[in-house]
């Protein structure tokens, strides 16, 4: 063939995604053929990224956030030279493959995030172009601009109907992110069919009300129409830019084009073929002319970008040395040497001082101590700064241009927050915090989910985290959340009693870099154990002993978290009072308690000793894992109420009276 | 005192509100200081109500979104005569009284919906006006308009930052829900400080992109400009109305008005005197002069008004007698005196039928048998109907004026929806139910809360309820969902192993009336289990002996739900096989089991048998509430993974073989 045209090399994207879907008998064919043009623009004209290097720090992020198309992004990988063989495309939605149903970016090379669940994947391109524009901010000099890159976005019909849109738009409108291009994938269709009857948005006129720069609709399918846009869109430097762009879903194809049968099931052999003579396309499936290949490869720029930003970051650690270590190290998500010795330390006086104060201001501390070491932290809370304690005293805003940038007011936006952090995490650079009370967790909890899938190093810090909130009543009162929580997996969900463990949890899921940490505190004082060096070393445990029984083995465990356990010291003491035996654990995570090997699990919590008692003022169920049938739990199984917490404590039972009764009825039983 | 002004009038909501606030030492004075003056205008002048009966059925819905605003409304309920006597509002905040931290439907006469979680009650709004809307098309005559009251909701900047707002702003537009009226309350404080540094919407701007009606923003403290915008309001009927309202929050405090400081907790002693004087009002706290009452008071005219409504609906009885009188039992919550009987001929028949099918597709069945019995239900699915199969022969489309509109397509809105379908309940005459996949009940998760905490009569179907949906992967696959649903109070959550349990799932969520349903179900077929009248009967007790063991006493227990009944049946032949007596229980829903005399429960779990297995492909860890420490559980302990579900099945260990190896694992142990 002679050099391709854009259609052709537009089409190779469409083939791809329709031989695949087809090869699987499942997948989403309509997007990609669809937005084809528009990604053949962008990626060969505009995106700047080095195949050889998906993780060449100054890239250009790419988010597919209506991730069904995924076929989509796995065709550009292909196509423009990244470790993605055609074999995986072959294998696409097969098990193990590197080809899964929705993009994931632990599987695959040049996956920025993990997209699907709709509207996700724009909030977490929110967070990238965040996270670009902090780091500029700080660490660039005029002659050097070492992070400089954009982020791109793809979104769907879906994604704009989804409430997070609406979320991470107008922060972004807020913020000002003038690096981000949002391409909306305006094709009238979604799965129940054309979007009259649900959608009639006039979305360019939303994003203006956010302070976007819209552009069109212009023609989708028209690459002259597409690369004027861009152009365009470069051009304004002080806010984000949404392209409407009208296309066709399942462009191509003679009888399922515009329509939703071209949207979530294989076109079906005969359509394929009958596509394939519609767009002049005589190859066979998964076989991609040289031409086209070469018209796509960006292994070679790539280097060369990569190469020329290396130049520049190199003379720029010659003039800023320590500032180049920093970002380098930042970039490498690598904590400095000394972190743990100090954060130790750090703990050992907070042990010794034995403050009585609520785990959020031991938290607030904590957040002090830890931004000193890490200038990586960015926190934020959605409006509940005041309540949540998430203010340091060098916090400063990321509106506007402070260099030293490291807040983010989210407003009341518990999903998009959440969301915009997994993208400051999975751009790098940084370890961001968000906040909410815990019962708002419930807004966010697709996104923890997503920290969660992807690994993302972010920590979730959730406060009025019982009854003990108090007045404010049941609808902010959390009883299932700790357990749903839990329940995550690859998601740690720490629960400390006292500020020694808060410090030790906040160092914990700092450490962690391969996923995520809910960090859940009290709104009300809490009392502070005494612990030795081994009580110390048992919080990194997840649950440890932090009372043994005296006077013969113990007769009965009692197993408590958070603001539960100073109740369960108290009846511990009454217990061993009256000559009963008592071993108190304090279990500030039960998910890392899960991982330790058997030997230590069963010293801490023996077989041969059934009658337990766990303490927690939440949903009872989750805690048969631990106390079997023949144990029992003081926790809740209703709603809360409103009224002082001084009431509601002993009016659900959470006395250390209640609690003796309990290990009485089961030592007895 | 002379006849009061109108401030004065509103003066009395405000000192109710900082007193009550100050009483208990917490809550919210600025809201209701703010608002009160538009409340005033609003109650006084438009409102139709009827303190003596707040459940009339014709009666204008008021809704508090911002419902840490609470004394706002328990003052404007106090003043209009409802029975909320002033002891009450001294008992702000405390255990039992009916003056909870934010407003509660179960708890207090006149509140229509419980509010707290921000955005959430203006979506129930939309709920309510579309209640309202189609039961006008269906019920009214030209001369009889039966069905004609409004809906007006009150809003802050909290809501309008939760993307809730966007996708309930959103469908009111689409759906042209001309008797909705929005007051935001735009006062520019959020708990942060000054809204300026996150959230700089347009917001009419953004209200007319999706096709509202927008007035403003006026002075919202100023009576006259507050009547004129509601008259206005009122001329546009085929367009929901906004009203943007710039307001001082704490209006009065010498101190405090205008700052975050009044925004959360009681103003404090010497401010509240001080705001006394600054409003000239002399009267002491509680204390409400005679002639305030009397401008209050609404008994009258709301006992007036009802028994205007009950004579024009006596003339359409007689005119339209099957109308009325359908409308009466639908007002009233009374399901047909046929009801139980048809439903259970009808589950005698599946069950006889013993069809393979998917439970989804049992589910579409069973629609379609009770869509038949019950004009009542209204459907919808967020833009999944042809996966969720929520669609059946009779469903009309709720966007433009059908009279038999019974189906919402609420586009890519999960949390709208839920929180839409809570309004659609709360307002009466329906039963709704929405539909999206499992997993996506993350995105609707508050609102299933508030749904189990109002009792509201609500069905959430959850399709593809497992890694049984296969090559969507892990982002669509759910693990925790399970578990995190039981654990919501209230909350009944259903996963049929066949099509009989799931018509007969249907029947119980549509007879339960006191509180809210999950239905979760299979993409994939399942095999029908044989029962007779016994096992039939046993479903409704939630868990039951679907298969009694064999050749002497069970020696181990199998429970399973949903999808691994059938493997776990597979599994009893093969234990019998080998000489293991075998009992299967099938636990449809836990909750439902949970509430069962304990006789029953021991009857289907002796204490004495612990080898027991839980067969359920999610999350382990809520099982271990039914095999304790000895038994052991076949499921889920990490996220699933892209492949076809006749992979992943055996992938993650659900076989009958894997299960007969755990079973001899506990009978042995």
């Amino acid at each position: 063939m002679s050099a391709p045209t854009r259609r052709q090399l537009a089409n190779a994207i469409r083939f791809l995604a329709a031989d695949a879907v087809q090869a699987a008998n499942s997948g989403h064919p309509g997007m990609p053929m669809g937005m084809a043009d528009i990604a053949e623009v962008l990626w060969n004209d505009y995106l700047r990224h080095n195949p050889n290097n998906p993780k060449w720090f100054n890239r250009d992020r790419f988010v597919l956030s209506n991730g069904h198309g995924s076929m989509l992004q796995y065709a550009l990988l292909h196509l423009t030279g990244y470790d993605l063989p055609i074999e995986e495309l072959k294998n696409f939605r097969q098990l193990h493959s590197k080809t899964p149903g929705h993009p994931e970016s632990h599987i695959t090379p040049g996956i920025e995030t993990t997209t699907g669940p709709l509207g996700q994947g724009f909030a977490n391109a929110v967070g990238f172009a965040l996270a670009e524009k902090l780091l500029a901010q700080h660490y660039n000099r005029p002659e050097y601009q070492v992070v400089d890159h954009r982020t791109w976005v793809f979104m769907g019909d879906g994604c704009m109907m989804e409430g997070i849109s609406h979320e991470a738009a107008s922060l972004a409108g807020t913020l000002g992110l003038g690096k981000l291009v949002a391409f909306w994938d305006d094709n009238h269709i979604s799965i129940d069919g054309e979007t009259d009857g649900w959608f009639t948005d006039d979305t360019p006129e939303r994003f203006r009300a956010y302070g976007w720069h819209t552009i069109g609709p212009i023609d989708g399918q028209d690459a002259d129409a597409i690369k004027a846009a861009i152009d365009q869109a470069l051009e304004v430097t002080d806010k984000p830019t949404l392209i409407a762009c009208k296309t066709t879903i399942g462009f191509g194809s003679p009888n399922k084009a515009g329509k939703e049968s071209s949207h979530g099931s294989a076109l079906g052999k005969d359509e394929v073929e009958a596509t394939r003579k519609a767009l002049d396309w005589p190859y066979p499936a998964f076989e991609i002319p040289k031409e086209i290949y070469d018209g796509w490869r960006a292994t070679g720029t790539g280097s060369l970008r990569q190469a020329e930003w290396e130049q520049l970051f190199d003379k720029y650690a010659k003039q800023y040395p320590d500032q180049a270590a920093e970002l380098a190290r930042r970039s490498h998500a690598k904590l400095p040497d000394d972190f743990l010795a100090r954060a130790d330390a750090y703990i050992a006086k907070v042990q010794a001082d034995m403050p009585e104060i609520a785990s959020r201001k031991a938290s607030q501390q904590a957040i002090e101590f830890y931004t000193g070491l890490l200038p990586e932290i960015v926190g934020g809370s959605a409006d509940l700064a005041p309540s949540n304690l998430t203010l340091w005293k060098n916090a400063k805003t990321a509106v506007g241009d402070d260099p030293d940038a490291n807040y983010v007011h989210y407003g009341v936006r518990e999903f998009g927050m959440s969301a915009i952090a997994n993208g400051i995490a999975q751009h790098g650079g940084f370890i961001p915090f968000d906040a909410t009370f815990l019962t708002f967790s419930d807004y966010a909890r697709n996104a923890l989910r997503m920290s969660a899938l992807m690994r993302s190093h972010v920590l979730h810090v959730y406060t009025h985290d019982s009854i003990g909130l108090g007045e404010d009543g049941p609808t902010h009162q959390p009883v299932e959340h700790l357990a749903s929580l839990r329940l995550i997996p690859h998601n740690d969900v720490w629960r400390p009693c006292d500020a020694a463990e808060t410090a030790a949890c906040w160092k914990a899921a700092l450490a962690r870099q391969d996923g995520p940490s809910c960090l859940i505190f009290s709104r009300q004082n809490l009392k502070p154990q005494p612990r030795g060096k081994a009580e110390i070393e048992g919080i990194y445990r997840g649950g440890y002993v932090l009372a043994e029984a005296e006077g013969g083995t113990a007769k009965v465990i009692l197993i408590a978290t958070g603001s539960e356990v100073g109740i369960a010291s108290e009846a511990r003491e009454k217990l061993q009072a009256a000559g009963i035996p008592t071993r108190l654990v304090s279990m500030p995570c039960t998910n890392v308690f899960d991982r330790q090997d058997e030997a230590y699990r069963e010293s801490v919590l023996p077989r041969s000793i059934r009658a337990r008692v766990a303490v927690e003022a939440a949903s009872t169920d989750f805690w048969f894992k631990y106390v079997g049938l023949d144990g029992t739990i003081v926790g809740m199984t209703s709603f809360g109420e409103s009224a002082p917490a001084e009431k509601l404590f002993p009016y659900f039972g959470f006395t250390a009276d209640h609690v003796v009764e309990a290990a009485q009825s089961v030592v007895e039983g």
